[in-house]
């Protein structure tokens, strides 16, 4: 039998030899165009304008950043700041970054692309892992809702939400999801959607609004999403929309899955006020598609993300263990916050 | 001084001695382009397609349709049918409906016109009233959230939950509005941000999304929506995401206002339950401007409302007076449900 990863037949990142292959995500579904990262600077400029996106997976892509930084021999200390500065919100970018800071003081090229290539496979395996942890949460015909893309082209593998998504279908069960189109970015709509298609997961795409009243009616039995940032009292950053989401699901008694590696974990964060949330271009809520939906003089808000509570959380899924709301409060005994 | 309806200097519908011209509301904020309604079928195409929209507008609309038909000598039986049945949800289409079907059994022309001007000005006074009543929630410097379009767009005035925010802008308060975009249709981006801005009220356009956090950050001081049909107990239909925001609202102690005429108050509807949400095209979801958002092969479910508990609102501002959530178990003291 093919591999998970195999079904979905695409790439999310590729290094070839000597660059960095990205699927353009800005692209997508439209289009399955893919860019070429011959520099860090490529790598900085790609994560920015989120053609790649997804917290595990811009982890992956600025550490082949900091390798092709390495490589040409550019000041790998400088392309470090650029990397992590590229986006604020997900600790999976400055982890991979630190991790290949200190492979790059070998100078030994085929080391340092070996360190980014086993930051691609660790998260690859980890997937699986949250996968095989999750998967038991999802009863057969259960109905899902998701918020965004924790999937592969958010990872370097089958993905984090939705890779215990594709380990429950693929072992048999009927698994309907409900994809929230998640704006402004419509990764729900464009990202998640196509991959579950892909995938042949059957899916319902919904606007972000409607979640609430399916909740009511019954039509949600569990929700999962992925995260960008996970503080020391499991407080955590998440895609804006999924806090609401959170309340919502806790106000209608339903499960809350939050799945996530252990790189998304900041032990520097005591509490979610110590996340910053990134706010980004009015201009992605007051166009869509080129055309502009509000009066010339109208102006947007735009944060990228939003912090929830983990007492919200009815666990966090990770590809150590699962871990419930009551596990913070008796003081991380799980080791993922050391 | 010039009355808020002149300073918004714009006719939602108008009556022009043998047709009604509606602002086509799709074309909404790119043009400002006029639709001629000769027909009462032209009426029902305005209606379902959305170039007339909001509970009280529709109403107005349909009663100059059932004018127009029995102008025309036509079966007034039988284009009140089509009329009731152009959209399901609002309560006030079948009550001008029926408010005209009684009136034309005379057979004069000139009455019948006349009962539907009567219809309009009824309308736009209640809007006047809604807005006396409401204005005093809104204290000097206070952040209104709405949703979708209760504005004159909606109305044949000033507009119900908008009425409230131009009267209190209007008499020197300090007003900031959270519009929410309002996805699919996104009469907040198109209707509201426009309206606002022809008032001068300052407004920061958000994704429906970012409502939940704005509310955890303590931006929003209270949130005013209108409605389309009011149950006996004081569950109500209003624009779907409504109900999201009422839960978010009740879990941050924020006051939630529901602003709308009597002409929205169902007794043939005991409860939420009684009320028909009406489903509508996919294409609104997967399609934005022309430009598919999501795979060839996704569907979408797409309601266009949800219903929400009287017991997640903290008032209910009518033309006539204040309904608090503790009169409805009350048994309906006020008259508005005889």
């Amino acid at each position: 039998m093919n591999s998970i990863s195999e079904r979905l037949n695409f790439r999310t990142l590729e290094w070839r030899g000597d660059h960095l292959r990205l699927i353009d995500q800005r692209a997508l579904p439209g289009k399955e165009e893919y860019l070429e990262c011959r520099t860090a600077a490529e790598v900085v400029s790609a994560i920015k304008t989120m053609a790649i996106r997804g917290a595990p997976a811009i982890g992956i892509a600025a550490a082949y950043g900091m390798a092709l930084a390495a490589i040409a021999g550019q000041d790998y200390g400088e392309a470090a700041l650029l990397l992590k500065n590229s986006r604020p919100t997900a600790a999976n970018l400055a982890w991979a970054v630190d991790r290949m800071t200190l492979i790059c003081e070998s100078h030994d090229s085929a080391k340092i692309v070996g360190e980014a290539k086993a930051i691609e496979a660790d998260d690859a395996m980890m997937c699986r892992q949250i996968g095989a942890n999750g998967a038991g949460f999802l009863a057969d015909g259960i109905n899902v809702l998701t918020h965004c893309n924790a999937g592969a082209l958010a990872t370097g593998g089958i993905g984090t939400a939705l890779g215990i998504i594709y380990t429950a279908h693929f072992s048999g069960k009927r698994i309907h999801v409900w994809v929230d189109e998640t704006r402004p970015f419509l990764q729900g709509a464009r990202l998640t959607a196509w991959e579950l298609g892909r995938a042949g997961v059957p899916h319902t795409l919904i606007c972000d609004s409607v979640a609430a009243s399916l909740m009511a009616a019954g039509k949600v039995d569990c929700v999962i999403v992925g995260a960008d940032r996970i503080a020391r009292n499991g407080d955590f950053a998440n895609k804006i929309g999924t806090y609401g989401l959170a309340v919502l699901a806790a106000h209608h008694n339903i499960p809350f899955y939050v799945a996530a590696p252990s790189s998304t974990f900041d032990k520097q964060c005591c509490t979610g006020e110590d996340i910053v949330v990134e706010e980004r271009d009015p201009a992605e809520v007051t166009s869509i598609s080129g055309t502009r939906i509000c009066p010339a003089d109208s102006n947007a808000y735009n944060p990228a993300f939003d912090i929830a509570p983990g007492s919200l959380v009815t666990s966090f899924i990770t590809e150590k263990e699962i871990i419930g709301a009551g596990d913070w409060e008796a003081g991380n005994p799980h080791g993922l916050l050391p």
